[in-house]
């Protein structure tokens, strides 16, 4: 554990070349620190402060300061936060001075430990904050920002309230067992309670891992054979993308490592080295290589032309298809008569139609998303984790309250029970930080930003 | 001219993953615009708020607001900063949301531009913010912040009175031919002022030439026979490179394109394509590169082993230096005796002994600095300009005091003098931007960072 008594800073804007960057300043000393670099000294309490910031006598900048005074801060410590003109040098030259009046470099994620530490936020707040950060599509932006209020927190804290209920039950029969039942109830009402919190844990696991999915990116592979509109469809699909506003410096498509975020899904393109010099390597792609793309992917947008349905080519490609997580998309579908529409209807399930020159492939957003989102997801009012660590938790949870339900069907003794029950309360408190090994809490907040 | 009665917005970071970003709002419009967002809503005075964003009912982000009412910002207007949540898909979203509550996307520089037409900085302090964002090497950085600070402004201000008063003095004598002399003064008289205020402008052009150079990088070439210790030397002037804190995450070393930043001095290395994968490129870097490299360097290291001084190679090199900008690097000087040193002492001029594989090369950096750095940009007392478009004003204000003094020496009518001193006095006043051309500005602002 880092020492909570050295007052910490750190940049909490990338360093680079650019108007403003932001230095954060937090712990007991940070008044103290600052006014070392300040002639007109700013005083203990809540405020913005304009000031010349100076190395002895020498002007170092003009910066504006914003001050909180613990405990209503972030951190839940005096911080005090400082924006400096940017760029390279001048940034690094403040932090410096400020080191030398007494802070250390903090390491990355501290302020947010801090925060935690100090019970200004709990784990799933710290965590919301991280994927809000990190947030390549909407849902991952909304999930984000609703753990970090902690909106749905209550879930949570009334799952260990039902399950500390049957815990303390489970407690006194043990204790005294002369009762014939789990004080108070049956064991069918108590199979009956567990398994309901058990449902519940299931359902949070369930949409979770859907969610993680869905922000993450699903491995997905355009299939088919040349010249169906395979690089059409890619391009249509680029269009679709919403993580840019073009007008914005600095930001980059995420397209050189194959990523697609729309709305609500993002999709993790198999196999597109070189696609941002062209998109007719995608075209070019044969059929040998759609067949191994099959194997690796979780979707496949098998593209394909109805008037070559039955070729042999195609043919192969459905065969290896059987099993898998597919979408027919019949493009060029401006060129598809209705009788053929009428033929497809009879013989084929999951299909779209699509005309990817014309940008039109709303069908296919449309169908990725039913496959792939539920409403629960897209009404973000319940739950929902997204990152690996917390979900594992949640899987513990479940593996207990499943293996103390088995014991209660095979008639095992109450105690044995209640020792899983107990570890799953212990994963619950983990999950929402309420119980934590040191070491854990480092690591899971070494992976923010320096800064955060 | 961009509209001063919008109100604009721009993030003043880099749109990146990192822990905060800040968005500046400058306008009339100011705090209407970010009260939409909030259901708590800020009150317009200079404060500091931490506030729940929300787009309708939907919870969008927890943002520190910092609050200045015009004319007390930075742009003179109603200006509301926040510090948000950093990554790129969050950013954009409230960029995009305040651009839909009614402001639009600032221009680059808008910011600037709008604090300088609002009286609040002048254009010396608006291109001294600049530098400083961009600044390589701590002589920028403290150029910069002078300018900024609008410390020296002062000797354009004496400038242009001195000026002024010549100008007045003429302007009676026309108006009033009778006076044999120019009114007050005899012509002599008239030329020493002149002179005077022209040496002034000429040690400004002199130590701003001279300051650019160093803060924009000297072109150098390290060349030498093989074995000599190029490699170690690169290697030892990276170590010394001063634009560097490891620590601080963010960062990256200039060395791709070449530079290497000492404290009051940027090198620009020649030919230094694949440097960074191994210096060994440098070490291997034969005779006849070495001769080219030469014809394109203003400054060059020739790396010697004095054993070898005679060599046909190192006679060619000797024969291309003459007449150029050099100094002679007789490196692994802890195998030179005190004998050679003796002959070394009376054969050559420049030269300068290190050891670079001990990384002992402070005798070179400072010959280094002894040529290209005088006392007067050291400490930094003086106005001085380090970039091209200002140092181009200086130098037409120098031209035309140039003209007006020969036209005194050769009998010419006082009243073309008059035209000439005439130029010279717009040319100051466009200098510190109390005369422009719309355009001109506009370009001038353009090339600053989004958000400044």
């Amino acid at each position: 554990m880092n020492n909570l008594n050295q007052t910490i800073v750190a940049p909490t804007t990338n360093i680079s070349t650019q108007a403003i960057s932001l230095i954060r300043i937090s712990g007991d000393d940070s008044f103290n620190i600052i006014n070392k670099l300040l002639k007109t000294k700013i005083k203990e309490e809540k405020n913005v402060w304009v000031r010349k910031m100076f190395d002895g006598q020498e002007l170092v900048d003009e910066v504006v300061l914003t001050s909180f005074v613990s405990p209503a801060s972030f951190t839940g410590e005096n911080v005090v936060e400082i924006a400096c003109h940017g760029g390279i040098l001048n940034t690094q030259r403040i932090i410096n001075l400020i080191i030398k009046s007494g802070a250390r470099m903090a390491n990355k994620g501290e302020f947010s430990q801090r925060a935690f530490l100090n019970n200004k936020i709990d784990l799933i707040q710290a965590e919301g904050i991280n994927d809000l950060i990190f947030a390549k599509n909407e849902l991952a932006l909304k999930i984000g920002v609703n753990n970090m209020s902690g909106a749905h927190n209550q879930s949570i804290i009334n799952l260990k309230g039902n399950l500390l209920d049957i815990i303390s039950r489970i407690q006194v029969s043990i204790d005294y067992p002369d009762y014939d039942d789990v004080e108070g109830s049956s064991i069918s009402e108590l199979t009956k309670a567990l398994s309901d919190i058990n449902e519940e844990v299931n359902n949070l696991l369930k949409r979770s891992k859907m969610a993680l999915k869905n922000t993450n990116g699903i491995k997905t592979a355009i299939v088919g054979k040349t010249n169906v509109g395979k690089s059409s469809l890619l391009n249509a699909l680029l269009n679709e993308d919403k993580a840019i506003v073009t007008d914005i410096h600095g930001t980059t498509r995420d397209i050189v490592t194959g990523d697609i975020n729309l709305e609500n899904i993002s999709l993790n393109l198999i196999d597109t080295a070189g696609i941002r010099e062209t998109a007719d390597i995608v075209e070019g792609l044969g059929i040998e290589k759609s067949l191994k793309m099959i194997d690796d992917a979780e979707l496949i947008l098998f593209v394909i032309d109805y008037k070559a349905i039955n070729d042999k080519e195609n043919k192969m490609i459905f065969d290896k298809l059987k099993g898998k997580n597919h979408i027919l998309v019949f493009n060029k579908s401006e060129f598809i008569s209705e009788e053929e529409k009428n033929k497809i209807n009879k013989e084929q399930t999951n299909y779209v139609y699509t005309s990817a020159i014309n940008n039109d492939i709303d069908n296919l957003i449309k169908r990725i998303e039913e496959m792939h989102i539920n409403e629960e997801l897209i009404k973000n009012d319940s739950l929902i984790l997204i990152n690996l660590e917390q979900i594992s938790l949640v899987e513990q949870v479940k593996d207990r309250l499943d293996r103390s339900l088995r014991a209660i069907t095979d008639g095992m003794p109450i105690d044995i029970v209640n020792v899983d029950l107990h570890e799953a309360w212990d994963y619950l408190n983990q999950l929402i930080g309420e119980q934590y090994d040191e070491e854990i809490i480092d690591n899971i907040f070494k992976k923010y930003c320096l800064g955060k």
